[in-house]
């Protein structure tokens, strides 16, 4: 419990990482001395959106040394480090010299620092480019991500419009695309111009210049295309770095025995990508500057790594997701399977129940959690938390039919969306049903199978698949012999129940059949136009 | 995939588990032949409070005939079994005889009923005792358990009058009294009379008469006792029945190997308790159907047991949880040790945060999980299902410090709840605080120790333990000197976190000390009354 000598600790950055530390330190042991520079004013403060300025600041420096006696010197640039003589060189902001402090172990906690994308006109001093003075009706967000969406709402109202310029194929990069365009029709319904496949040419005074598209109105311009660890300072310090942030081992140790590092700035094992990553989120970062202070005062507390959980509001919905998305994985490599479906946050008959579309994705051989998905209108952020304990806890999709959820009619259903999930995707592992993904059907595909749509015949004259014959479950048992039985057959639903129970009845008769992950809804939600026949609507 | 010939199956009760398991065996098999037998006159409804009973009924004998091919015979009582020919025997209600029908696997899903107690004048046909076509204005529910409860919210209005009648010392008696407590207050807050440690004598027209007070006005009782499984059937076809419900295996299967029960009548393996018992929940219910039809027809699917996560709205909180409380774990003789937090469930500078109080109980060897109970108003159902998936998980109060949430200022705090839980039990574990409960605390423990409040001046002013001083945080390392250090010092804050400063502060500086779990907001909030000194206010 006591060091030999009281320690002298230096801390650079003051925000989750680094006050997390101090403060940690500081409960470990009253004898340390605990320094912490912040090049900003404030310390402590969360990264969030939020709307009164003041509310940002939790602590000031003199809350923090009457309560945890460290000792914060804000506007103070931690500019080099000499490892050898165990020094930081500060540069405070308005002074002209340098000044020497002396560390027995140094914390770093830099934070990351927005990525500036090489645009004409893209100030590099400041993210919010704009023209004060003047009411502001346009404002353009370069950049579809986490970022770029959490400030929408806030930015948006009756007398200003907000466009989203996203470089890749769909808002939320990191999601897959059908989830994605749930959340694009949802910035859509309220008044957001979501530009995709954005290639920015240059920022003018009131406008963004793209390639192949009119000039976007624009009387303020905000960057939030990414962020990336601030590795300046390790890096000319000769500390190992990655290729996104600096590296550290599980005690959050650089390459320096003498240095640790935590938070944005740092590269962490993501438990699902299986490798090293920058994981820019503030839950972690305070452990990590927790646990630093737990290994310097000789408590072995290894961290764990992420799985990258997150969750956004946009309007009326909430998005969230852990591990990773089916596109991500795929790109990596990973073998993949996964299920969509659609049930509603609690139970039906008690009022305002809406649905989650929740998307679960697992290793086809071991049935292992991989990632999930969801977005609606309430209960996401909580199925999500769920899905991101049950991957922490090496959990597989077999184990979420096992689930045992609190249930009342407001919060949950008896079978709850995670079970849903967890039979759906059980009953692909087991071989009790063959699915299809939107994603991987074709035109071609609609031609040469057979198209059963098994919902009522007033929701298939509400639009369809392409090529769709419409059999209501209930007359499927006496109609299929109508059906050929050289042909594979596609069978779907509204979101996918049905067409399970239609696959078993025709699986069992004999025919080739894949039911339609997600059904129908997906189909629309997600924005597979060319599948869609909705002539009939 | 396919028996040998089809299948005879035969369900008795036409509810969760008995649905549950006709539409999965459906599935698995097109060939057995599937009847279901319900007492009642609807069947797949859900036993939950909603206003209009249509919306119960969930499908018709009709729609479940052409949906699933399932014989569903309403208004049907199955009243003996004959195991050696393998019949049922069966009375419709309003026909003369009884009619036999053969099986090749029967299964019960009979569900529980109500338990009555032999009170004078409680009808024993009818849980409802009312005198209609007169306007109610008093209601007595006779159980204030979740059933209850439940209907609490239903009934209360301006002009009707509910009270409870309990007969343990608080509402809610499977959790602790302090979470109750909470509970109990905002009962109170919306004008129901809660009373406590009720003894029945009679039920007279208009009233409730109870030993040692006044008579309860009471147009309408309600007996909500609790409930059992429905074993009488069972019992008399010599099957094996434990203590609260038919003994199955981990298949479903009772002590004959033709017979399957699921539901609210079996006795299912509790995880946390380790010994069978009857765990009345839809989940499990729905799951237990599932699992027997998979087992039936060839599926090892084995049953994993519950861990008795439940939910409850009462008025503008929720009250939920998983596992056991720390009452019912002291009774049964396990070790135990608990923390207490009230953190907000949200970020606090994001709109509308309230604050839950979330209660963790752990074996105090291994840390693992044994039990949580969170009340507040908005977000404690996500928390404990999260905490029932990481119990499920066999996860410690450790792995509750590194569990990574989804954290948006919406949702959550970068340190969510759960985490606090989670570091303020690991800081138990490890010794870094000794902790002291406001249920262990006496009079003479209050006049003997040095209690100190490191509250504000104006926190202190607003209420503190009996006997102590207030020496705010920020000044506890000045005046540390003037305490005594023979004596044993309680620390306690609001909430615990700056009580768990100063237990650091004094503990490094050589005193004996302990923090108060839950700070004096729980002593406040929980009912511990005697220790309060708030003639400040």
């Amino acid at each position: 419990m006591s060091e030999p000598h009281p320690l002298n600790l230096i801390v650079v950055g003051g925000n989750a990482g680094g006050m997390s530390f101090a403060t940690r330190a500081r409960r470990l042991s009253e004898k340390a001395q605990i320094t912490v520079f912040e090049t900003g004013s404030y310390v402590s403060f969360a990264n969030c959106i939020i709307k009164d300025d003041k509310a940002l600041t939790i602590q000031t420096p003199q809350s923090l040394k009457a309560r945890f006696n460290v000792d914060v010197h804000p506007d103070s640039d931690v500019v080099g480090i000499d490892r050898e003589a165990k020094t930081v060189k500060v540069k405070v902001f308005g002074e002209n010299e340098w000044k020497l402090f002396q560390y027995d172990k140094l914390v770093l906690a830099q934070g990351a620092e927005p990525f500036r994308p090489p645009i004409e006109g893209l100030d590099s001093e400041h993210r919010i480019h704009g023209s004060s003075g003047k009411k502001v009706t346009d404002v353009a967000i370069i950049g579809g991500g986490f970022i770029g969406i959490e400030v929408v709402d806030a930015l948006s109202s009756p007398d200003t419009k907000v466009h989203i310029l996203e470089y890749t194929p769909h808002v939320f990069p990191q999601l897959d695309s059908d989830i994605a365009h749930i959340i694009q029709t949802e910035l859509q319904r309220n008044g957001v111009v979501v530009i995709t496949n954005a290639r920015m040419q240059k920022i003018e005074k009131g406008s963004v210049i793209l390639e192949n598209h009119h000039p976007i109105p624009a009387d303020v311009v905000i960057g939030a295309v990414g962020a990336r660890g601030r590795t300046a300072l390790a890096k000319n310090a000769g500390l190992a770095v990655g290729r996104t942030g600096v590296a550290v081992n599980d005690s959050m140790k650089t390459s320096d025995p003498s240095i640790y590092a935590a938070g944005d700035m740092v590269e962490t094992y993501h438990r699902v990508a299986q490798t090293h990553m920058n994981t820019a989120l503030a839950g972690p970062a305070n452990r990590q500057g927790r646990l630093a202070a737990d290994n310097i005062f000789g408590r072995a507390v290894s961290y764990r790594g992420n799985v990258g959980t997150s969750a956004c509001k946009v309007f009326d919905l909430t998005v969230a997701s852990t591990g990773l998305s089916v596109q991500v994985l795929k790109r990596m490599g990973r073998k993949v399977e996964w299920v969509t479906v659609h049930p509603p946050d609690h139970a039906g008959y008690y009022p305002g129940a809406t649905p989650i579309t929740l998307k679960v994705a697992f290793d086809p051989d071991t049935g292992v959690l991989l990632g999930a998905q969801a977005v609606g209108k309430n209960g996401v952020d909580k199925r999500i938390d769920v899905l991101s304990t049950a991957t922490q806890g090496n959990m597989t999709i077999f184990d979420l039919e096992h689930l045992e959820l609190a249930y009342a009619p407001p919060y949950g259903s008896a079978k709850d969306p995670v079970n849903m999930a967890g039979f759906a995707g059980s009953n692909v592992m087991r071989g009790d049903v063959e699915i299809i993904h939107a994603e991987n059907i074709s035109i071609i595909d609609l031609i040469e199978k057979e198209v059963v749509d098994v919902r009522s015949t007033k929701e298939f004259a509400n639009g369809h698949l392409k090529t769709a014959i419409n059999i209501p479950i209930e007359q499927l048992r006496e109609k299929m012999e109508d059906l050929n039985k050289a042909r594979e057959i596609l069978v779907y639903c509204q979101v996918g129940y049905r067409g399970y129970l239609g696959y078993r009845i025709l699986k069992q008769a004999g025919f080739d059949v894949k039911n339609l992950d997600g059904g129908f809804k997906l189909v629309v939600d997600g924005g597979f136009e060319s599948l869609q026949d909705r002539s009939a609507k």
